[in-house]
This record gives C-alpha cells, structure tokens and sequence, in this order.
C-alpha cells in the first residue's frame, strides 16, 4: 500500500501529525506497535493527573488543617482510582480511533521498520504489510532511562511504567530522580499514603527550573516530611527479600518496599532500520533534525525522539508542523513560539521561555542587560484562601522586555497560556495595562510581578 | 488642606486612583468612613473567596466521592476560619495603610461631604477637616439592595454584609437572588452544612451570563440538592419566633433559620452632598459620567458608583484612568479592554468580551455574521483526573473575528486572562496556533473550543 505519509508512532506527537496531514488532503498510514496516545496518555502524562487530581482533595485538607481551619480524614481508594484511570484511557484510545477512522487515516498495528527510505515494514504477531510513502514523520517516543547498577528489575525496583500499573501503593517509596516525573509520582505516593524518600545526584530539586523554584518546591516537600538526599551518588539499588535496598556511595544504606526510577527518557530509535532511511542516531540514541525537523529529505522526526524538548504539547505543535510540511504548506523553519512546562501537583511550577540565568548567557554573548522582577504569593487573597502563600511569579526581562517567566506555588500553572502570550508578545512596559486582570484571582501575582520594580537580580 | 486629587472612598477604586496619582507626582488626599479596602476587601469578594478556598476540600472529596474514588469526612471549623479571615482583612489593611504612607496619600477617616466644586467637608467622631482639591475622584461605592416586603431585619434576613460576619453557619439558609453573590454565598454555605433553598423571580440562575451557562450551573446546583425556586414572586420575607419565614406570590411557605437577601447593590451617592458638586444622581442613585469618566469638569465618578459596571478590577480599572487623567496623562476617552467576570465556586463561570446573544444584538445593528464554537469539558483529562467534567468553553464570533468568550466548569476561571489577551486582540482563525496551550490541562478546552466548527446556533 503506497501513502502519501506514514507516521511511526501513535502518541500525541503522531497522532496530530496523522490528522493535520489528512485534514490537509494527504492520504496517511499511522503505524502504532503498542497503544494509540502513546506514553503520555497511557503510562505518562495522563495518569499521572489522574493520581494526582483524584488526591487533590488530601492536600487540600493537609493545607487547611495545617491553618487549623479543617480537620478531617480522605480515604482515597487507589485500586478504584486505578480501574477509573484505565477505564478513562480506554475511552480516550477509542475516541482517538474513531476520529482516526473519520479522518479515513489507515491505522497499523505492529512495529515499523524502513526497509528503504521509502519503505516500511509493519509486523505484528499476525501478519507482515508493507507501506510506501512519499513522506514519513518519525514521532516513536522514548522509554524510561536506566543505568548500569539503578535498573528496574520489575520486582521492587520499578520504572515509571511500572509504578503507574500498580494496583496497591507501597508503604513506603524511594523515589530516585527530583526531576517533574520523580516529584510528580512522589507527590501522587505520598497522598496515597507512602513515606517518601527522594534521592538525586543533583544538589537541587527540579534542577531544570529556576533555583529560586527548586527552592520552594524543596520547602514544600520537606513540609510533607519526605527524606530529601540531594548531591548524593547511588552505588546499587536491587530487590533484597521482596524490598529496594539503596546503597549510596557515602555507605548509607535506605530501604523501603519499593523504588521508582525516574532518571530520564531515552528514545525510542532501535529496531527502526533507520540504515536503510539513511539516518544515524546520535551517539544518545535521538536523530537529528535540520531546522525543518528533517533527518533525511523526505523523513521528519518530531518529539522526544529528536531530542530538542521532551514534552507532549512540544510533540504535537512539531508534528502539525511536519505534516503541513508533508503537504507542502510550511516552507520556513520550524520556528515555535514560548513551550511552556508545568510540573504537577502542589506546588506547581510553571516555566515559559528563559529562565534568568538563560537569559544572561544570552545577553553575554548578545550585550543586552537582564532584570527580574517578582511578586510572592503570600500577599494574593487566593493563595490565602486556600491556605498555600509559599511561592512566587518571577518575570525575566531583556532590554525592558519580557522574555521568561517562572512561578512556583499552588495552581501557578493556571498562569501558564498568559504568560506564554505575553512572552511571545515581548511585553514592554507599556503593555503593562493593557489587559485587566480579574480580582481576586491567583493571576493577578503575574500582573503584580510584571508591575514590580525591575531589579538586577 | 488642599490636595491636587481628593479621593472620596477607600475601596478597590480609590486606593488604586490614590496609589496611581501619588506615583504620578500628584498631592492626594483619601478619604474613607469605614475600612482600607472598602466592600471588596470587608465585606464582599475577599471574605467570599475565604470561605469558598477555605472550604474548598469539601468540593473536591464530594465529587470524588461521587466517582467513588476516594471516602471521608472534613470538618470545617467555621469560627476559626472567620477568625483567619479577621486576621487577614486586618492583615490586608495595614499593607494597604502602609503602602498609602509611603506613597505620601493623607488619609482621612470620616465622612466626606462636598461643600463645594473644590472643596470637601470631612466628618468623623473626632473631628471636622476642609478638604481643598483641584480634581475629585469619587469612588464610593454601593451598598446591598433591598426591596419593600425584601429588607433585610437584622434578625433571621440578613444581608450579604451580615451573612459574612455570621460567626456560625445556619443548619438551613433560604438565598434570595441567584445571581453572583447570591451563588457564591450559597455554595459555601451548603459547604459547612446548610440546607440550601434558592429563590429568583428570574427564570434561570445567573441570568447575566449565556444560558447555556446558566443551565450547567443549575444542574449542578441541583446536584447539590438544593431547593431551587426560579420565576417566582416574593410577597414577604419576614423573621418569626426567630426564623425566617419567606412566602411567595403562589401562596408557598418556606422557612429557615436565616435568609439573605442578595438582589444587587445600590449606589452610595447619599450623604455626598453632591448638589454642591454640581452633580445630579441619576433615578437608581447612580453618577452619571461622560466618556471621560466626569460627572463635573473637575470631578471623576469610578467604580460601582458611575453604575457602569460593579466589579472591583473594572473599578480599579477606571480609577488608574482617572488619575492619570487628573495628572494630565490621559487625554483619550476611557476604554477599557474586555472586562473578565467570574462565578467563584464549583462549577466557575467565565465571561470576557460578548456573550452570543449580545454579538446577535450587535450584529443586527451592523449586518455581522455571528458564529459559535463550542468544546466540552467531558473528554478533557483534567476535567477527568477532578471528577469534575460537566461543563463547557463556548467562543462567540463576529465575522471570523472572536468577540466573546464563555466557560462554565471547575476551575475555568484559570482562562480568564488568556481569554482577555484573544478577545483583546480579537484573534481570527489565522491566530489559532499562535500559542502552544500545555498539555494536559483544562487551557486545552479554550484552543479546543477555538479550534472546533463555527456554528450559526
């Protein structure tokens, strides 16, 4: 069967790129071996809001007792929690299959493989097919990373996958990464009942955020009682007598039923025959894009297997992108507005364009003169009402122009779409008023950040 | 003493009208008879938002509950959260007092009274002072409506000022007027245990927003078991052996241990003397002003008292318009961009900009072709992960052009500013992906319902 674009991988990134081609006219083939929606609908992103927000209600009630405003007991069922998650998934991956169809997009279910750079091969248990295309969009994904001595066993030491498939939760969790997945399923853990232990080789939590955000986070999380050992190098971690026994290079040894490894995504580039495509991973395992997203002429990949940013809504806005280009719509390069990235939970942090030390790097090599202007949250009524006045809106300027903000705090992502309009924007002061923020709202932080008096650090 | 700017009330107008003018190099008197912060901060949005955050665990556990995810039970110690909302009004208040000091504003506490176009009388326990100004701002506000057979008795009828300083909750509550207040007080309310009856002449609940709104939020209420009366003609509403006692037109009796009337808010232009400013209020009480916000050459009307529109950031709005102007800064008619309006509580509501009906109006007038795109909150993963998917994002065309934007749902006032900026900037189908809107949250449903067909109903 010959396609005018086949897509290889049916996550958000893949998906999109399905539906935009044949919104555009084209005719696709979507290549899945696993589930449509990929990680992030089925052992990624989704699931873990699932956890996240049906425990809400816990931290909710933790934050108010601690005012001494509530008191009270939440039982939350996780083995109901975890049958209402996969019957979510399941109707989402059916809902996705029926847009599919209307869309007439030929969906194929086994794993591809280039057998040419116009090629494919799909297997799967029962048969062999081959697809021809005159483009293809590589959007296969990642998988959780592991390293030599910290590998899941699928015992007691698990992988993110694996945690997200547990039908009861551990009295107690080692939680090795502080990066948004470690925190996110910590978090999540931790209101369902686990004590946490959360260990990083990095000496900060959420190292890819502001120190200023790594900073509140680190408050709230040691305020929920976690043992936090950050800068700390791990030796071993393997199953002793059905337990994670972690042995860190200092000699100290911790255990708990059970340890999540969240050290990272690799991508997904192997049994791909990208030889015959004439493409080359780097030596991490991503492929490289020009700035057209290509890695061959006619090939294009798109999300976490190209290695530029490893998130869902990045994915499927380089995927719309590749498929207009298939259709010939898109001649320029790939040229995105602000990503924003949200780490879940309470609190959130939130990050949409340069952080402050980014943007000095910037202006070093470019010459422009960096400030920062804040607003905490401990004066916002919200924040008040709800018991949660830790964090704070932080706004980057270059040259009196906006070009990052970050914010830590309870629902700061809720400022997420703002400020990503007023970073592409590149706000000056004079569109400070230009937008009435409504009263009382947590949003009004930002207004109060952009307004505060720009400083040099 | 005279001032370049006397403000007449200290709410979120005049303290934003002070501020502004002092930084705008103006001398500035402030004058207030009652409390730093006015109605919203004492006795209306502030206290309100408390109650709803301070309470909002409930909220969240029910509809988990309802999902049969989670169980428990959550006391909400009602004394002690009015104590914390005591203590943070107060709070609140001395910020407000200090920052007007740094700012150099002279505050007068008393009742201020125009003696002449230039000159005010200030009265309090202590003392009388003569206030000489070359421009005015009056910012006074409004007060809880009540009407003949409808007033409030100090008894088992309150208003929404006593409502709020109520120090315990009444096993059942009868609600006049389902309007903003009306639903706000009554949602929390209902959380620390009142039996909740709601009463309008009106036909639907929230009658100022789409009625598609109005029906979700209803539905909702209902959920709540509340007994809802639309359509229906009070004849009295009195207070016997200790307890309200409401009878309507069709001869109903209800009874309960406390009512509140909530039936809107007039205007407190008594007292002013205005008559020596030159300014005549008009019927309802209101000050009439120009497109420059004047009711005299020399003197500016904001906020509730012009009766343009009562919300406090529209007030605030108008008042940094207002002594910019006085400042000579202004010299444009005041035009605000789209003003956000928001339904605290679970389900929110949202309005920016027109709702459908409204743009028909218009369009009638101007031969515009008005559409609307709809998306529902069901299949949005956050709606999922909070037990919380009733709802929807609806997008009111003019034209191709967006003009308005509507939501109902938990937690949509988190689209507010986003849904200003694309109003704001009246976005067409060609703005769509413009920005990347983060995955997953509740954001998604606003570009979702962006995105979706332009329909004529």
């Amino acid at each position: 069967m010959a396609f005018d674009l086949a897509v290889l991988g049916a996550g958000p990134a893949g998906y999109a790129a399905a539906l935009e081609a044949a919104a555009q006219g084209l005719s696709v083939a979507l290549i899945e071996k696993a589930h449509l929606g990929g990680t992030c609908l089925n052992q990624g992103c989704i699931p873990t809001k699932l956890l996240l927000g049906g425990t809400a209600a816990v931290e909710e009630l933790e934050n108010q007792a601690r005012a001494r405003v509530a008191t009270g007991e939440i039982h939350v069922d996780f083995a109901a929690l975890q049958t209402k998650k996969d019957r979510l998934l399941a109707a989402t991956r059916k809902a996705m299959r029926a847009r599919l169809d209307a869309a007439k997009v030929a969906v194929f279910a086994g794993q591809g493989r280039f057998l040419s750079p116009n090629t494919l091969q799909v297997t799967s248990e029962r048969e062999t097919a081959e697809v021809a295309f005159t483009t293809c969009v590589i959007a296969t994904g990642a998988k959780p990373a592991s390293f030599p001595g910290l590998a899941p066993d699928g015992q007691a030491v698990l992988d993110s996958t694996r945690f997200l498939a547990l039908t009861a939760m551990p009295k107690s969790l080692i939680v090795i990464g502080a990066g948004y997945i470690g925190l996110e399923m910590a978090q999540a853990a931790h209101r369902l009942g686990a004590a946490v232990t959360l260990v990083d080789a990095l000496d900060r939590v959420a190292a890819t955020e502001d120190p200023e955000t790594s900073k509140v986070l680190h408050t709230a999380f040691k305020r929920l009682k976690w043992d936090i050992r950050l800068g700390v190098r791990v030796q071993s971690l393997v199953t002793e007598n059905s337990r994670a026994v972690l042995t860190l290079e200092s000699g100290d040894r911790l255990e708990a039923d059970l340890a999540l490894v969240a050290v990272g995504r690799t991508p997904l580039t192997e049994d791909l025959g990208l030889d015959a495509a004439g493409i080359t991973p780097d030596p991490r395992g991503f492929i490289p894009t020009n700035e057209y997203l290509e890695a061959a002429p006619n090939i294009l990949a798109v999300g976490d297997v190209n290695g530029r940013i490893q998130l869902a809504h990045a994915a499927s806005h380089q995927a719309g992108y590749a498929a207009r280009r298939a259709a010939g719509k898109e001649t320029g390069p790939y040229a995105p507005g602000p990503i924003p990235s949200i780490l879940y939970g309470s609190p959130e942090a939130l990050r949409v364009g340069l952080t402050a030390a980014q943007a000095r790097a910037v202006a070093q090599a470019d010459g422009g003169e960096v400030t920062v202007s804040r607003a905490q949250l401990v004066a916002n009524p919200i924040a008040q009402a709800y018991a949660a006045t830790q964090g704070q809106v932080q706004v980057v300027w270059s040259n009196d122009k906006v070009v990052g903000i970050s914010a830590v705090g309870r629902d700061v992502s809720r400022l997420a779409v703002a400020a990503c309009m007023i970073v592409e924007e590149a706000w000056t002061p004079a569109d400070l008023h230009r937008v009435i923020f409504p009263h009382p709202t947590l949003d009004e932080s930002l207004h109060e950040a952009l307004c505060a008096p720009r400083q040099d650090q």
